[in-house]
């Protein structure tokens, strides 16, 4: 993960939303991080597929990729029959895209743009918005934001988004496998930890070791912070909840600063484990791709990271809970979620899960509830 | 490394520093990257005697810790009898470093303030400046500059510099164990990309292959950028030589801002391969706690990151030779070495290594020469 902010001192708020720019693209102008993306076949063929799929739909029309990378989603739109691109990249990564375009002669239709969109100006407004904005569990670094800011900005009023709807599922998980490399790094920080208290000691003679206190946050991480995991179809206990669902064309920043949903998770399912258990929730989100009420696809793709498909770079957000519950005779699990930016950074959120366990006969667990970070 | 500013966009230039600083100093808020410096026995018993070992010099004098970190330095300072420590840290271990004051009771004599030392008022001027500043090859991160800012503001006349000297060191080295490593870095970077070119292909059809250009240099990391290695004694090839000494009480920023030196590096010893052959370049330093003319240390420690010596957190900075010279006949091998500050990221530096091997005949081979990033 090239972005790392959790950290971030309170002493640099005057420039933080800046520097955290920074530090946040800076992560995409890595090769790496590109390839990671171009390598997505999930990725690449819903845009295809959607873009290619409804060309008659891009024919003639102008288009506007915000945050096009190395550019590939605009030199589809091109190939559809768009009348022009505009293609706008905050990152180095849009040298690659530039190339791109006249290496394929596109660049006549593609022009690129080394910007971020809220900095932008188009000589006019645009039919369609295509953007690959969605991070893990949708919202993780807030790329929404400039989607939402360029249509506002640019696009026609009977204009589309490519993707048009998303939704955002969460889903009750048992996974020994995945609890246990949290476990791992814990104890293996734990262990880094406990070396230095060792070294400071002897050789200079301060006892540290009980000092860590708030700071030892940065020990737990995976305790309080989510993490990107790839739950396997028999580590489900139950169907997934849509907990949000996103109309891009109508949705606001409102919508997307805080989620809260309260619902009810099914257990229909037990690993091989006894009792039977919960230590983990998922979260993922699906894209769909339905044009607009105007152009309606006549291709309709669906992109969707649950475990239950191939797997995407994205895949799923884990939640770990600590303390695994007993789904002895549960049939289900009250839920909440309530995300909201965190306070140091608003690429990240903080989220609350509060959950009980529901018997069959009635019989309510205690509620219990975790702050994770998605960070 | 928390720290990987390398592909940082020019569109930024104008909050560069500030940008870069935040950063920066971000790394090395996590507990993981202080857990490194505190585990370091040669850092931490190096200071440790230095200090101590001249408790008179301390005793009753006013200190200055630049970039104190967990407060380490400080708390020594303030157990040898300092009257008064001024501690300072940009970042988030500022905290610990209190703590550590108040668990050990010297929070009257330890004042920690959460600032850089740039921006930091002091009510008084100080006999005595500690820092641990020190980066791999001496000057990555370029933090030295904070610590001379320091001494220009805040060392009164007659003062001292802990550490007082430094130096650094220049080797010639065969590891294929070293050099493996970079490859296989390299090919697996190299594979990346072909995984992504082919779902490229495959799927949206466009041919990426030959596309990535200058863009590709961050496959090459490790054949363009120096890299920290830990250099076995049997792996050098002849004795270090000093490219750099700096006097930390008289040095200015235009000293260390470029490093320019010719110099031999004398053959003496050949790893057991055929022919001998020379495949790196190796830099560290040393640093010296001599005390000031006016209070000289009674006990003079050196720590030097030297391969003859215990490993350190800081190792060795190695610089590969591509092609591997073969050294049939060679007793000395020509060499320029220049350093400036890049021209992206002043906490990095440009290297350029320039080298020509000399037979025992005084015959000379081809004049080579490459460029480096310490980043």
């Amino acid at each position: 993960m090239g972005f790392s902010g959790k950290k971030m001192s309170r002493e640099w708020d005057g420039v933080v939303t800046e520097v955290e720019d920074v530090r946040y693209f800076a992560g995409y102008s890595t090769l790496e991080r590109q390839l990671t993306l171009l390598s997505d076949r999930i990725r690449i063929s819903s845009y295809n597929a959607a873009i290619l799929g409804n060309a008659d739909n891009f024919a003639g029309r102008v288009v506007l990729d915000v945050g096009c990378g190395t550019g590939i989603l605009s030199a589809i739109a091109a190939r559809a029959g768009a009348k022009k691109v505009y293609a706008v990249e905050a990152t180095d990564a849009v040298e690659f895209a530039k190339k791109l375009m006249v290496a394929n002669n596109l660049d006549d239709v593609v022009t690129v743009y080394h910007n971020t969109v809220e900095k932008l100006e188009l000589p006019e407004k645009v039919d369609i918005i295509v953007s690959e904005f969605m991070g893990n569990f949708l919202l993780r670094e807030s790329v929404m934001d400039s989607v939402l800011f360029a249509r506002d900005k640019f696009l026609k009023s009977d204009g589309a988004m490519y993707p048009s709807h998303c939704k955002m599922f969460f889903a009750p998980v048992y996974s020994e496998r995945l609890a246990e490399d949290v476990w791992d790094t814990y104890h293996r920080n734990l262990k880094s930890w406990e070396v230095a208290a060792e070294v400071v000691f002897d050789l200079a003679g301060f006892d540290i070791k009980s000092l860590a206190g708030e700071y030892e946050d940065s020990l737990t991480t995976g305790l309080h912070s989510s993490f990107g995991v790839e739950v396997e179809p028999p580590e489900m206990l139950g169907p997934a909840v849509v907990v949000k669902e996103i109309d891009m064309l109508t949705t606001t920043f409102e919508d997307v600063k805080q989620v809260k949903k309260s619902f009810e998770l099914k257990i229909d399912h037990c690993v091989d484990q006894k009792p039977p258990k919960l230590n983990m929730f998922a979260g993922w989100f699906s894209a769909s791709f339905k044009g607009s009420p105007f152009a309606p696809s006549l291709v309709e793709v669906n992109c969707n990271n649950s475990p239950l498909n191939e797997d995407t770079h994205w895949g799923q957000e884990g939640f770990l809970v600590r303390e695994p519950l007993d789904l002895t005779n549960v049939d289900k699990i009250l839920c909440e979620i309530d995300m909201s930016r965190t306070e140091k950074n608003w690429r990240m959120y903080d989220v609350r899960v509060t959950h009980q366990t529901c018997s069959t006969d009635g019989k309510l667990g205690p509620q219990l509830s975790t702050l994770y970070t998605l960070c």
